[in-house]
């Protein structure tokens, strides 16, 4: 913490180290030695106050600093954040249980490594479809089970922890519940891995204190989700904040994945954006992907076909000809 | 619904009623008579459509239009959306029984007419002060038996629903819930007064959709309340977005309160930025307050002192002048 | 500017006098006595610097910490920036001679000070109405004459300052030339009284630092104009930022006008707009206003008609009554 | 121009061609054969207009709809917009002569085709070394004619406008003036290659209309930059938005560069986002480099060095690879 006074002024009884720097026009103080988050708004309002900076980044246990080797989540037998992109696709919502299962056989035979849909949809309206529920869990395990792929699928209530646990490999934060402190504190006990969305306005270091929730709750298996943010920008559903990615490789030894279909919202932009977040540094994507997008449940607009996702597969083997970045 | 298409396109076996309108360049296609949304996705890559284009609104019940009289939510004796205008103070947090206890006395004698405080705080970091709890929501019923004020607090997990019900008059969702659906569909069934705070990032019409899961599961009584939004704008806590509070007034029949204590995020600008939310339309406030904001648990750069708040009841003494605002 | 450093590191011949801080894990330099900025990018990337943080606001001629007093800039026989709110209306653009004179004598009578019209157009579309350019400088030169209203208008094109100088009272720089310094330096050297719009994405800082070109060029006549910036919000054509009226009396001596007609950008929330900026402590206000709105050669959705300009008049006359803020 | 009505209302003397769809519960009004588009403004307040809705796409030149062809803008030797990514490369400011040839020379061998540095140097601060003027033209001049490379540099003022077409061969209108609309319409009659920036808050709609001020005035070489938009996000200078790329390439015919140093801000992240905007499907990429970049006069922090470079033309070699996108 860092406190600009006004020339002249001094401060007194802080019950902390200070060490006052005198400049030209102000004065400043460093504050040092503190355990703990130093409380601006206690000191912000003393006479003669003029700023107070914080210095110290608030996460810790999701920093490098703290622990720099780079964390690898395994679910099943993928490894999130090794070598290899992880590419998960499905469906945006479990369908019915035939149609569930072809498209998982479809993707999986394309080169994905991991199914994603939803069991329970969070949605905008009271009067669209909510997703099948339970029923939609079982048929998540059977794709386990008949198809051979792990499972990711988003958690809205805690009150289906215990059966998400229970049929689902990867449990997702979605965007809207990012900062939703019980659901993180739930999940920190669950001890299962996490795939935690960035929030729709969330500044990286919400969306890391969100991460440092379940890393300080005892989970340390978890997964971020660049998904797009929103910006007044209208030619696309979100803005995909690519620039992030770099960074969270640097700032955090967490792996992160990148969601292109909601990032950009439009199916015909899928493929160049998920080739740009390989190309940035993400460890894998998470695609909605469906055998007749044009006939999916919800989000057809920007769910592509198997044919797409092949053709990211291909994009893939190229961009590993790409030397690692040892500055990200 | 308007879909337009590429020029000598057609669109056939839609199943609902189109109605071609042939331009000079595009063909315009109007679907009527649908009864629920039409799934723009299931259009928008059949060949030829260029672009599907919304018309109707996607909310109804909390709409003027579906509900023309305005809505007046009672909390004990107090009316919001009549029209006295309506001071809710109190500090950030449930402190000690003996400090809540004094500030509610005072902001009682200020003018103030409801209480706040958190006794369940979402914090972004796991290492910040949480609330005192369920011994908070125990002071907050000593605050409306002994100093007869109604209370208001905020509900950030379904499982202190039963104890928020008992111990609060008006349960608040905050910000970062706005769109946990599991909370909204609980609270409709509890039939409480809500209080519905916008999201740091959500638009007027989710804002309203979010409502729409209250008064679609059976709970009529709801308040909104403009917090402000989260911008490029670095200069406040959030950019305080007045601009919708006569919009809200014309296009819903539910009451509006502002906060500006989050609003802006600073001491200094909560009297201006409280005459401006007044002056804007809005049927009351919101205002962190203390007897001692730099001693406060949480959130004390933006409390204000009751001197202040007693300040801002003088304001609206002279804003009751203002001839009321039939446009609005 | 205050560096942080990598525990154990140290930074030798900086040029300038470094005071370390040595906390837990990291060190802080903190630069002092440097007169001008410290260039941060010749320090970021020293060995072991982690960051670096600037202390000192950049401007300088326009901050009430350098000139304490407030600026009251004068307009003929306006005063803006005393205690009399100002009340500027007008036309988006100049019209026919006949209706533009007409607007002004009835903007007039209802108690305008200045009349507002642009000569220029700065518009999207190259396709759009321009503006009658020089043609309409003439008129707005009758406007003074005949109708006695000091007139504001903006410049486009250095090419026409000249003219500009001649027939207008108050030059108005526009949000889309904010930052077009070739425009700020010219009008600097013409000593001439300028309206000074905020760009659409400026931050205050930004903002500020136009107004500086000008002081540092010579020109104090300066009138600063909030109208509304650029957010996620679809609700109104721009985010009126009131926030920003408070701060910008407390930290500068500049006056500050407030423009609800582009700041909400709709005809009916212009009058609750208006009287939300005055509450907020705005020095005045810049209004579209026309005779017959609907017949405006642009700009028409966001233009009042005469009967609510009336009003607003009126509502200045009970804001009055609000004591003035010692705060802001 | 689609317009809602109030059940039950018609719109009568519009003087185009209406055409009324009745639905359920309002009528829309389908208007078209319009030659230019349809002031809304005169529509929107007439009795029981509830709403007007826009169709048309307000932009014609620039349009793959118009022009269906890509085109290719070439400066010198170089073609922009054909196969091959174009990598233009130099420091922010024109230094001196020594030191910008040299810094020309190394980047030509590293294999950049362009040289880009500024001699007028738009800065936030009029204390900030605002550019060499015209002494750094003739410094350009040199790297063109000694070292065999074509310049970028940037207009800011019209008076320079003769001097430029002189010296640079493409010139650049940076983001403080993409809607600077007298410097577009002399830049349209220069009859030079132009770079059109993207204005910091610019949607895609006001970037292609700033375009089509070049186009519709007789200019049709122009080259579009994204250097990314301004958000909420605090961890990068700017949001680099690549989603944005893939857009354009579809509805405009117009080839588009990505500027990384100003899309993230930051040295160490130039690398990976210069991946990205390829893969995404840019035609090339514009890089702040420097031999010294810890010695540049502007901008070092996001100063690349030369080695940094020839790593990103590396990357170029390999991205080759990726087959192209129809669909982009």
């Amino acid at each position: 913490m860092l406190i600009i006074l006004r020339k002249g002024c001094t401060v007194r009884r802080l019950g902390f180290t200070p060490l006052p720097v005198p400049g030209a026009d102000r004065t400043a103080i460093c504050v040092t030695g503190n355990r703990g988050a130093v409380d601006a708004s206690s000191l912000a309002h003393l006479p003669g106050v003029l700023e107070c900076i914080p210095v110290t980044r608030p996460y810790k246990m999701v920093s490098r600093e703290v622990h720099a080797e780079s964390t690898i989540v395994r679910v099943g037998e993928v490894a999130i954040g090794g070598g290899e992109p992880v590419v998960v696709a499905g469906p945006c919502s479990v369908e019915t249980e035939a149609r569930t299962l072809r498209i998982a056989e479809e993707v999986k035979a394309a080169g994905a490594v991991m199914f994603r849909a939803g069991a329970f949809k969070p949605r905008t309206s009271p009067y669209a479809f909510q997703g099948l529920g339970r029923e939609g869990l079982v048929t998540l395990r059977k794709v386990r089970e008949q198809v051979g792929l792990p499972v990711v699928s988003e958690l809205v209530d805690n009150a289906d922890l215990e059966a998400m646990c229970e049929h689902v490999d990867l449990i997702q934060v979605g965007a809207r519940n990012m900062q939703n402190y019980a659901l993180l504190k739930r999940l920190a006990e669950a001890r299962r891995p996490v795939l935690l969305k960035r929030g729709m306005s969330a500044t990286l270091e919400e969306w890391l204190m969100a991460a440092e929730y379940l890393l300080a709750g005892g989970n340390g298996q978890v997964v971020l989700c660049e998904r797009g943010i929103r910006t007044f920008d209208d030619h696309a559903r979100n803005t995909l904040d690519l620039n992030v990615v770099p960074l969270v490789r640097r700032v955090s030894h967490l792996p992160i994945l990148v969601d292109p279909s909601h990032g950009v919202g439009e199916r015909d932009r899928v493929r160049p954006m998920s080739r740009a977040a390989l190309a940035a540094g993400a460890h894998g994507l998470l695609i909605e992907t469906h055998t007749e997008p044009d006939q999916a449940y919800s989000d057809g607009q920007q769910t592509i076909d198997v044919a797409t996702l092949r053709g990211i597969l291909g994009d893939i083997a190229v961009l590993k000809g790409l030397e690692s970045m040892a500055a990200s």
